[in-house]
Order: C-alpha cells, then sequence, then structure tokens
C-alpha cells in the first residue's frame, strides 16, 4: 500500500532529522528567542530579499490562519475567500471562532479575482452588514491551481485602492513557486501582500510556518497573539531548525520541485490512460477523474482521498505528492491505472 | 555558561529522536489518526489503569488549557484558578479570549484549597456575575509544590458536591508524581478528576501534552475543538512518537526523578550556603532567596530566572532542573554559590 | 411624504403607551423580576396553551438570535440558514461573534427545505469542518413569505432525526401567523421547535421580542447569557408592559392583521397597474418590481427601500405596511403608481 | 411597602412619557438616524462644550462598556479595573465574552489611583501576560464615592504617558457630577478621557446612555460594533427622545440633584439615629451599617440590597435614591429608624 493521500504522511527531510540530532542537547532560549530562529529568519530575508520584514514561526496552517487573521482585525470586519477556501471549509470555523465572518465567492478554479473581490466588496453596504476587510487567497490553492504574477497584481491593486489587506495563505507556496508556468516569487509575494507565510508542513519541514508580515501596521505585539492563541512553541528551535536546513541553501525548492515533478509524470500517466481532469494543476495536488470501478481497483494498493462525485459511474480523486514521494511508486501507479482500465 | 532557566532548553530525549529518525520513512495517516497515536494512547491508558478515558495528544500547555476549557464550558462559566496559576497570569489572556473569565483566589503556596473554591462559588450569587463551573489546578505548582492525595480528594469531593469540573494542568505532572512526599498516582488522578493532562515538552519530549478526558460528558466531539483552535498536528506521530517512547517503559517517570534528583541536589548545597527558599518545593523548580551580588556573581556563568524581588537586597531566583540536566552542572553552581557567598 | 420603508417608523400602539404611563409611578423590581414580567409570560404562555416553556423578554432581533444561538450551542457547532437569512446577512456578524460559523443554502422565496438542510449537514463529514447543529429560519421570512405547517413539520422531523435544534426568528411573527395562508399556529410553534420568538418591535410594541424555550436541555441558566450579552433590561416592565397590552386579548393578532390587509391593499393596486413581484408576499412585506422611472416618481411622496436591481430598467422595491399604516396613504399611493406608471 | 433598591424602579421621568406620547405618531428613520438623534447629540455637545466628539445611544450600561471596550482593544488588551468595577463583578464576564482580560486592583473607596495603574501595568511585563490598554472606572463609582478632578487628571496623565485609554462608566454620572464636593464637569470629562458616557436609564429617562467618544482614533466604524453585539435599537427616538428631554435644558442635572439631596438627608436621619456607613457617598448610593435587627424591622416597610456582613450582629446595607424619590418617604424612613433602633 502506498500514499497519495497527502504531503505529509512522512517525518521530515532527513537534513532537518539531521541537524535536530546535531544540535539536541544544546541549551537555547524558549519560544523562540533563541540563535537558531534568529538564524532562520535572516535565512528567509535573504531569500525573500527584504530586510523589513516580521517572520515568527507557527506549528501549523490553521493555527497561522486564525492568528493572523484576528490579529489584523477589527470585530466586525470580515474575511473574503473562494469557496473553497481552506479557511472557508476545513478549519472547523476556526475564523469565525475568533469573532469573525468568511464571505465568498465561487472559484471554479479555487482562484478569487480582483473582480470578485469588488462584487463582494459592493454588496456590503453598510454597518448592518460585516466591513470585508481582508482578502485570504491560497496559492497554490485547495485545488492544485496557482496564481500568476498579473493576478496577484491584479488583486494587490484593488486590495490598496479599496483599503483591504492581502494575505496570502502559503501552506503549499513551495509548490505553487516552482510550479510549471509560475512566474511569482518571494520578493513579488512580499510586495504585493501585507502579510503571507511560507509552509514547512507540507514541504518536508517536520512541521511550521513562516509567516512573514510586511505592513508595519501589523506588525506591532504579533508575539501577544501567537501566545494568546496557544501557538507560541516552548522549544522554538524545532521549527526553526527545519527552516535553516530549507532555506540554509535551495532545499526547500528542490524539494518542491521534485514533488511537482512527480505529479507531473502521474499527469501524464493519466492522461496516457485516456482519463480527464477536474482541475488544471502543475502543482503537487492533482485531481483525475476515474470510473468508479478503477477507483475500486486503484485502492487495493494505493490510499488517497475520494475527492468529489462527478456523476453515478465516475468520481475525481486526489492525488497529492511531495519531497519523498518515490519515483518506483508513481511508475507502478501508472501502470496499474492502465491494467484496472 | 550553563542554564538553569528552564525544562524545555534542551531538545529531547535521545530515545524520541532516534525513534523519529527510524521511523521517518514511513508513511503514516494525518492528525492523530496514525498507529502510533493509537499505541501511544494504549501504553498511556496502561500506566493509569483505566481504559475507559479519551486521550488527545496536543502541542503544547496553553493550547491544551484553552482547548480543553472553553471546550468544557458554556459562556457564562468561569474557571477557578490560583492567582499565580498559568492560565491567570501567563497565557496572555488565552482563556479569556476563548470568551471565559478566570475568578482566583490568592494562594501563597501556589495551591487552592477546598475551602478557597468554596469561598470563591459562594461569592457567586445570581446571574449578573460568571458562574464558576471549573477548578483548574497545576501538579506541581508553578512554584514547585505538589497537592498530596488528601488534598485532591478534598478539592474532588467539593468539586463533585458542587457540580464543579476539575482540570488538573500537568505540564509538570511528572516532576508533581516523582517528587519526595509525592502519594498521588496517575490512577488517582483519572479518579479524582475530570480532566487533566501529562506534560511532555517539559520532560523530555520534543513537544506535546498528552489530555487525558474521564468525565464522559466531557467527551464528545473533542477533536472539532482541537481542530478549530489550531491544535490538530498534521504529523501526529511528532508527539506520539514521543509519548511511546517516554511510557512504552518508565522513561518519563525515570527522566522526571532525575530532575528532582538534581533540584535536591541544588537545595541542598544552596540550605548548606545558608540560604532560604521562597517555597517549599521537592520538585524540579526551587526558588533560593539570595543577597542581589550572589546573583550578579552567578549570573556570569549561569542562566536563570529572577522571580521576586524580597527586599532592597534580597531576591528570588528560579532554578529549573530536567531530564538534561548535567550533575557536574550542579556541582559546579553550588560549588561557584559558595565562593560568592 | 408617506414612508413605507420599515414597520418601526412609528412609536408604539397607544394602547401601550397609556399603559406606561399609568403604571409610570408605581415601583418595580429590576431585570425583568417584576409583577408585570410574570404577567406578561403567563399571558403568552395561555395563547401558546403551554405551561411548560420558559420566557424571556429581550430588546431587539439581533440582540436575541445571538444570545439564543451563543447559548444553545457548542464552540464548534454552526448554524444552518438561507443565504437571505437575517443572520446570515443584515447582523454584521453578530452570530460569528459569539464564536459560530453560519452555514447556508440558497433559498430563492426566502425559505430553507428539510432537503436542503439534510444536504448541507450531509457535507459536513468531519472535524475538519463545523458540525451543524441549528437550523435558523425566520417566518415570515426576510422576503415576506410564510412556512406552511408541513414545511415546519418536515423541517422540524428531520432536525429531531438529524439532533438538530430548531429555532425561529419570529420578528415579523405576528404578520406570518396572521396571513392568508397561513395553518401555523403559536402551539404548533411549540410543538414543533426546540425555541422561537415573539416580534413585539415590528409589531406594536416600543420595542421587545418574547424568546420561548421549549427544549428543557436549553433553558438552563439563560438569564446568565441574556446579562452577559447586555440585553438585560434594568426596567424590564417597559417591554413586559408591552406584551401585556397585546396578549391579554388579541391586539397582537389584530394589529397584525391590519398590516397584511394594508399589504394586500396595495398589492392588489399594483397588480392592478400591470406590475409584478420578485416573491409571492401574504404577509406585510411586499417586493414590486417597477421601472426605474416610476421609481422616481413615487419617491417625491413616499419613503421606501430599493431591494434589488432587476436589469438596467427595473428595480424591485420594498413596501412594508405595520399596525400604524394608514389605509388613506395605501390609497393614495396607488392612485399615484397608476399616475406615475 | 417603599423601594430604597435601586435607581431604575420606577418608569421614566414624566416629561419624557409626554413626548414619547406627542411624538408617537411621527414617522422616523430606524436604527438612529432620526431626526430626534441628531437633536439630542447637539444638546449634549453643547453640554460638553465641544462639537468634535461622536455620541452614540445605547440602551444599557453592560451593553455599552461591552461594546466600546471590545471596539477599543485589540485581542491581547485588557481592560483595568477597580476590584470592585462594574465590569470586574456584575457583568456575567461580558468583557471577557468579547475576548478581554479585564486586570484588577483592590479599592476600598471603589476608586483607582494613577498609582495602582502604574503598578499593575508594571507587572505586565511581557508576551506571556496580556498587555493593559484600557483604564475603565466608574463615575459615580459603585459604592458611590467620586472622582475630584486632580484624581482623574492624574489618572488621564499617566494614562497619556504610558499610552493606555481611559474609559469612565458614567452610569450614575448625573449623580456624580451633582454631589457635594465634586469639581469636575461633562467638558472635562471630554477633555480627560478617551471615552465616557452619561447614564439615562439611572437618572429619569426610559432607557439609555449616551456614549460620547473623543479619541478621533476610536471613532471609525463604531455603528457597525453597536449593530454587531445587538445594540442597535430599531426605534432609536425612544431613547433620544429621553435625552432630548434631558438636555434640553437642565432637567439631567436637576433630577440628579434631587437623588443626591434625598440620599443626603437620609445620611443625615441616619447619623442623628448614631450610625456609620461603609463608604463616604455623596452621591444617591449610601451604605449605612446597622444591627442585624434593625435591618429586620427596616425590612418590614422598606425594600432594600443587604451589602456586605461586617460581623455577626452587623451588616451594611445599600439605599439608592433616585430622581423619583419621594421626600416623606425619606422622613417617614429616618422615622422608622428611630424607632427601631
Amino acid at each position: 500500500m502506498y500514499s497519495f493521500k497527502n504531503d505529509y504522511s512522512e517525518g521530515a527531510h532527513p537534513n532537518i532529522l539531521e541537524s535536530l540530532v546535531r544540535t539536541n542537547e544544546e541549551q537555547t532560549s524558549g519560544y523562540g528567542e533563541d540563535a537558531y530562529t534568529e538564524e532562520a529568519k535572516a535565512l528567509i530575508k535573504k531569500h525573500i530579499g527584504r530586510e523589513d520584514v516580521d517572520i515568527h514561526f507557527l506549528v501549523g496552517g490553521t493555527q497561522t490562519n486564525l492568528t493572523a487573521i484576528s490579529a489584523f482585525l477589527r470585530p466586525h470586519e470580515a474575511a473574503i475567500a473562494a469557496h473553497s477556501g481552506h479557511i472557508a471549509v476545513h478549519e472547523t470555523g476556526a475564523i469565525e471562532a475568533t469573532g469573525h465572518k468568511v464571505v465568498t465567492a465561487y472559484a471554479e478554479d479555487g482562484k478569487l479575482t480582483a473582480c470578485q473581490i469588488k462584487e463582494l466588496v459592493a454588496k456590503h453596504e453598510d454597518e448592518h452588514m460585516v466591513k470585508p476587510k481582508l482578502v485570504y487567497i491560497s496559492d497554490s490553492t485547495e485545488v492544485g491551481t496557482i496564481y500568476t504574477k498579473e493576478e496577484l497584481q491584479a488583486i494587490s491593486d484593488y486590495c490598496k485602492k479599496a483599503d483591504l489587506l492581502l494575505f496570502v495563505d502559503g501552506a503549499r507556496l513551495g509548490s505553487a513557486l516552482m510550479a510549471k508556468g509560475n512566474d511569482v516569487t518571494l520578493n513579488d509575494l512580499a510586495r504585493l501582500t501585507d502579510a503571507f507565510y511560507i509552509g514547512g508542513t507540507k514541504n518536508g519541514a517536520l512541521m511550521g510556518e513562516a509567516l512573514i508580515i510586511i505592513n508595519n501596521n501589523l506588525k506591532k505585539d504579533f508575539r501577544y497573539l501567537i501566545k494568546q492563541k496557544g501557538g507560541l512553541l516552548a522549544k522554538g528551535r524545532i521549527i526553526s531548525i527545519g527552516f535553516i536546513e530549507l532555506f540554509k541553501e535551495n532545499l526547500f525548492f528542490e524539494i518542491a520541485a521534485h514533488a511537482n515533478q512527480m505529479a507531473e509524470k502521474l499527469t501524464k500517466g493519466i492522461e496516457a490512460a485516456g482519463f480527464e481532469f477536474l482541475t488544471t494543476s502543475s502543482t503537487n495536488q492533482i485531481f483525475p477523474i476515474f470510473p468508479n470501478r478503477v477507483i475500486e481497483c486503484l485502492r487495493k494498493n494505493y490510499d488517497f482521498s475520494v475527492w468529489e462525485k462527478i456523476d453515478e459511474d465516475h468520481t475525481a480523486i486526489r492525488l497529492v505528492t511531495s519531497w519523498a514521494t518515490k519515483e518506483e511508486c508513481v511508475i507502478a501507479f501508472n501502470k496499474d491505472l492502465l491494467a484496472a482500465k
């Protein structure tokens, strides 16, 4: 049984574990006030090409979303998201639990457009409705798609014009940045957004997300918010050592590229077998549509998520690759698919 | 420079890192639905001697406190804590951020008594005041003291009588259970409380707390609450592998005993040097009172927290030992103290 | 200028003001613990035909919704509403501000169906999503429609089966109960729902809503929640005297009938003039579609809300009648409409 | 039976009811966007002597406190209050329910000092603790005392220096401003605070508090917050007509003076009878200490609150006077007291 269920099935990239073992006996300050955390921040800043940003390490994606969004908004302000956005669907109402409504627009490819955001804002007319204040987008999205620089620029321009904050969920940012067709860089994100994060959990780290706050108005007292929401890890270095390994050279990008290549290989095999996809993905999540009996066959040897019923006989599944995905398993999947067809 | 600043200065007990390395490439289900998590739960249940409890692993103490307490209470219900309780002082209002007031009683030794709880409840007369519903105690406490079985029994009896929930913060439970004078067991805790947790972060784990829910009324849907509050770790095994190592035999207890022994050795050295203590501790946190100039001398070679000003010339400091504390450093401290005197 | 903008443009029914004046110098207990409040509760219970319900008086609708819903739900539980439901759109995120997500289904006529509720529940699969727990419907709805007994029964049956709570926003319940085609009674509501409220603000009271809690599990400590959310009025009698006047005989129903009759007269005039409506309403809110130039004409003498753009040349407006609507103004409107046509 | 239990036992000053009756049939815009609300604001501004303040009318004190404080603070920020402050004790955790901790200092006379505030701030050292940001004081206080201009100035000066907001609960501000020994004016309050409110409920209005926001940073979007918290009254004029009557000339001050005079008369009678007081009050709340048997006697003819047990044989009670208190009842009380002695 091989799993394409997600990109957090395995532990961590071996370099990270090695570094954790090597430094295990060193004494460091708690709560992210240690030298490793400083080093990780410096390395990320270098990759972004900006010194004037604040960086915080948090344990996971939901935690980062809820901590940041509730820190950035006043009580009556709402977040705008795609209907499929992670905060809108898969975080058990974490944003609402901090008091804020998430208003959504239907986005077939998982991507919000500047135009949709404008329409949503226009609908919120007066104080009897929430005031949309923050735009939440994911890159790559929950359905594997990515934003182009032009799309991001348009959203960013509108946000500035309409006094909205732009926040990018980068849980799978590595895969987005290394995707075919991507023309966005970390530096672009820092230029176009108010805050974004670089996901470690889904790209080789043991765990952890690096939140980058660019907008000066959002920086103040942020550590208070992390602590209050339960996200200030006592042994901060567990996360920061991971980010050091990922960013001291280019490991973060290399392993994201590997994940994408494995997904591409799966895609080609699936296309070759004559099947179609729910979305056009160049990242590490793909959504092929199979006859139900093919899915039953594949289930014997592979683990994956069933995503969406298409019709009585067909269903879209989700296959996720990662830094750890083995090429031989991809090849085997494609072969088994042909056999099951 | 050697640090007695806290019990989370080093990484994790080597057994845990070894196990993480050994199992790193295995694919497991996410979010704590993996076999390691099942195994860890089974081992802990065996140590507790109870099968009828629910166990959940969370990343840290503040997160466990806020998730559990907000899950257990209705909006108008409050938690009762010692004035020095962690939730009352050092969690940036995490409980209040979930909507609940923390009402406190002054507890010189960090311990609430059944009598104090009764008095606090009596003060809350009607619907113009919050309704105290949950008693929060820490064992060991924030000032190193421990509860006796008799004290716990008295609190538990009153809680049952007054329809209050009893919740024990066990961030430093290992040290409490192995302390001289302790007569409380894990089984006692399961018998006397509605929920408690076993701290891993401060006793050798990379991180993680094991929350034990005994009261059936509190069990329902708890995973929803963990997810909503941002505490459902994608790679759940990171925590559960730690607890497997700690509980597959008796490592949890052995390393807690080591921490206590190191603290006791420090205590004896300090007493021999003629100094007194702020509290009577038999656990891994001690609070000696030193002349300020002695503290200045010690600072050159040791790191520790300044706890409380006693008078113009004297200050209490906090020394914390752990599973990783080196005996030679303890001996050196005592020697340096004599020299500084 | 005559206003059809809403049903709270005037003060209160004269009987209520008279009673307030007559009893003004009497001393009563505060916070709804006075004899008038007891009397009002007794009268409403008699009209409902049930003694085993709890009744609370709150100042307004948003307050009642947020207090009740947050009292009834645990943190991870969500409310289900029509996309046009008041809590989903027009309460500035009041429910979310208490921590709960509102999940919605599109309901063209403003009415949820048992089938839609079932579909929404089915979509919420696991602990990564909120758990729908309470169904919120308005009767009459925000677009003037009403639920039949059969529809309510179907919703109630499904709610019981699926362990959901049913809560009815009755801000305009008077108009619903007196509408042509209505076959629902107060007693039916008590039989089919877990809680509902009888709106006073929009049916002749100075202000106030009477919340009826039928489900015993929801009754406990409710006054704590009212107080905590800021809704426990010091001079409780201001509201209860209003409800006494409305329910000591049948004033509540009589003036609701008047409002409906005035709306019906407007409807007939509008139909006679050859115009259509956005929804089929038999209550005190109607939504005619007019050419924009007709609307401009009407604006000179009448105040009303612009509801929805239909096309470049046509717009739906909202006309609201009330206990205070003057028949001569209705006649004048219809005449002016013919002239403007 | 005559009640000295509170200052909201009766309805409203007759002028207010008359005005409500007189204007009852007029149609006005909802939600405080009517001409009466504008007029009331203009009148209050004139009395304050400032045009550059924002004024909002809310229904009650708890609602005003929770709406304002949660609007003014970020999630990690706390309010500072006297241990006896209304928000700290008698609002069922309303502030905490919006997410904010209330930190308190013991204030025997119900009054915080600049020095106490400074000490509380100093204790909050880092991001592991909440950040005190708003100082909440009541004038008059919950035990009948008042702040002098010098005391307010000292608090205000420290707040400005320490970047704290100063917020005054004026539920009984009328009584404070008319008290013997008072040297504070409405204009002083606007100069020294960031926001305060003028209580109508306890000084002759049917209900309602006028919140005055002076600090420009706190003004934005405030109506959204009122709506979200359930405090935007549909028939806004009910409150504003009350404030028009109170402030079109000097009724607000005259009736507060009457309440104080009645309390003073009671005080003189009690002193003449040889009894002492818990606090030194020059306002409409007094706290005499009586032998328990005297209290039993008085209970036969008078209603009042039992405040605090002094010793086995003595108890402090609370007597409250108001705009409606009848002099003959005060005289009777004093006479009955002498008899009971």
